[in-house]
């Protein structure tokens, strides 16, 4: 068991050694420390440890210059200098935070970056400025489009977090799949298989083998096949891909940037590096704070107490299962799979860090 | 068969004894005849007859003073004055339009609205700009949160549309659950059951039988059930709901009121009226506006030209199937269900028109 203190440290250790500025060191732990706490394991540790290994491979740059390259009172692009995702995200959403706050809202595109962990941190920065807060990244291909075999999509998550009053803040943070990979491979461990709407195989049919990416499948869009709406998931993560991607500049489509060493540099490019896309809206550019906040406190208390479904304790509202996670995580601290906490130990070592 | 010309007189005709402006009259038509061009014939004439039932009940106003409450550069709040939702509707996304050319993006809420048919209508208006349009609306309540059984949300439609090069438009436009009401009250007139996860009876259980809705069932979520990713439909659907109704002033959650003069007006508010939300952002701001075409071109192909799955013809780009249905039918005519024809005709003989 991790307290948030350890893990932050070891986490920071790890990003100076690669030659990260202690400012930007700790930017990037807190994305990943906060991803534990949220009960986001593939997305804290683990992404830490795979962005290491992607730096060793030579594929990111720990001392980036971060730059503005256009802008207008409230949208600017950013090149990212094939910098780690968490400090160029933060530091993507911040410029658009500072512009909603002079002209009511703004929006910022990002290319050249790489993988940021959750999208929710981003959009929560807004929070404490009394604003609305949007983002969304690419990701590597493995969605198929409805009527296609090919994997030309990412599990493309979107995350929108909206201040309230005495109630905790609304915050979504999804992928616009029914199912991630993380998901599927813990399926595949356990031998398990999935029902219809998840996968198909490489031919588009589908499948119910979680192992079946591996052989060329893809996983489906948000809905599943075409007869359950699942060209609606393929229409948001299209959307996610075209603002994140095509918009700034970045690689889209089947040519985003695989996240991890293992797999090669795609040779053929359509852009620079990942994209990201975030937004900021000042609640008051559109009514009084106080008001939109006591609105925002009936929205919650009616969706909260509206009546469970028969087996059901409680009706929960979009941030709910993660708010919780964090309570609890901050308490008792945060626990690592042994296989992670294994090859932490192992970075650390190698780092000269244990 | 009708030809656009003709149904649109008669539409025009309606509107205008019905008090409103011939500008209005001619832009709430062309909403209404647009629709069914594409191939939407539940938001064509069908929703106009609606719209002219619930005048004929008092509850629209066809001469609005529909003003701008609340601005900064690039947001602002317009408050519909019970108008036609799309004369509201129009005029509201022409005001983030406008304010994009000043500052390169911008969002206009929208209270005391009624419904404004396609949401496709007003982020194709950007189109023309150079820019990328939103559109979304709250709807009538029929749609249950993850694990309720009360029906809080509409189908809640989000529109996105986005200029291309050589290509045609990318536009996508999608209700947030799997399945409309349109479709069910189909099913259920050819006695067909539909599959598992669309509807839910009124304990929250999934049901099959079209008819649910007419017993306190419920629509889910775009997903279906938890398994299957429905929570992530039920945040799309609250977060259209919050920026369309919560942000400004509008009603929200189980109290957006009915869109049919058959139901009854709600005696409890929390806001004015129905809410959309609309936005506007100029490429250029972003990227210059030749580079990004000739992308977006890219983007298309490559979905287009991905390998279609066992059994399917080819891979569709979201806007391609309405668009060809706008072809065929402005060529051909637009031909009207036998029920609609005779309603159209009524309405037409009650106001001296036929």
């Amino acid at each position: 068991m991790y307290s948030y203190t350890q893990l932050n440290s070891s986490l920071v250790s790890i990003f100076e050694k690669m030659g990260c500025s202690s400012a930007d060191a700790h930017t990037a732990a807190d994305v990943l420390v906060k991803a534990e706490l949220r009960g986001i394991p593939s997305h804290g540790v683990l992404r830490g440890l795979e962005i290491f290994r992607v730096w060793e491979a030579g594929r990111i740059n720990t001392k980036p210059n971060i730059q503005l390259v256009h802008e207008t009172p409230s949208t600017a692009t950013v090149d990212g200098d094939s910098g780690i995702g968490m400090v160029v995200g933060q530091k993507a959403m911040s410029i658009a935070i500072e512009k909603a706050k002079d002209v009511g809202s703004a929006w910022v595109a990002v290319r050249n970056s790489n993988n940021f962990s959750i999208a929710g941190y981003y959009s929560m920065m807004a929070l404490q400025h009394d604003m609305i807060g949007f983002s969304m990244t690419s990701a590597s291909p493995l969605v198929a489009p409805t009527y296609s075999s090919a994997r030309m999509l990412g599990t493309n998550p979107i995350s929108v977090a909206i201040p309230a009053g005495q109630q905790p803040p609304f915050v979504a943070d999804f992928a616009t799949t029914p199912i991630t990979r993380g998901k599927l491979t813990v399926y595949s461990k356990e031998g398990k298989m999935v029902g219809d709407g998840y996968v198909q195989d490489k031919e588009g049919r589908n499948a119910n083998d979680p192992s079946v990416l591996e052989d060329g499948g893809a996983i489906l869009p948000l809905g599943g096949d075409y007869e359950h709406g699942g060209h609606k998931g393929y229409c948001l993560g299209s959307i996610v891909d075209i603002l994140s991607g095509v918009l700034g500049g970045a690689n889209f489509g089947s040519l985003v940037p695989p996240m991890v060493a293992y797999l090669p540099v795609l040779q053929q490019t359509v852009g620079k590096g990942l994209g990201h896309f975030f937004g900021a809206m000042r609640v008051d550019a559109f009514r009084p704070i106080e008001e939109f906040k006591k609105s925002m406190d009936e929205w919650i208390s009616m969706f909260r107490n509206s009546k469970p479904a028969a087996g059901q304790d409680e009706v929960l509202i979009p941030g709910d299962p993660e708010r919780r996670n964090e309570e609890i995580n901050m308490r008792n601290g945060i626990s690592l799979l042994p296989a992670i906490e294994k090859e932490l130990n192992e970075v650390l070592q190698k780092l000269n860090l244990a």
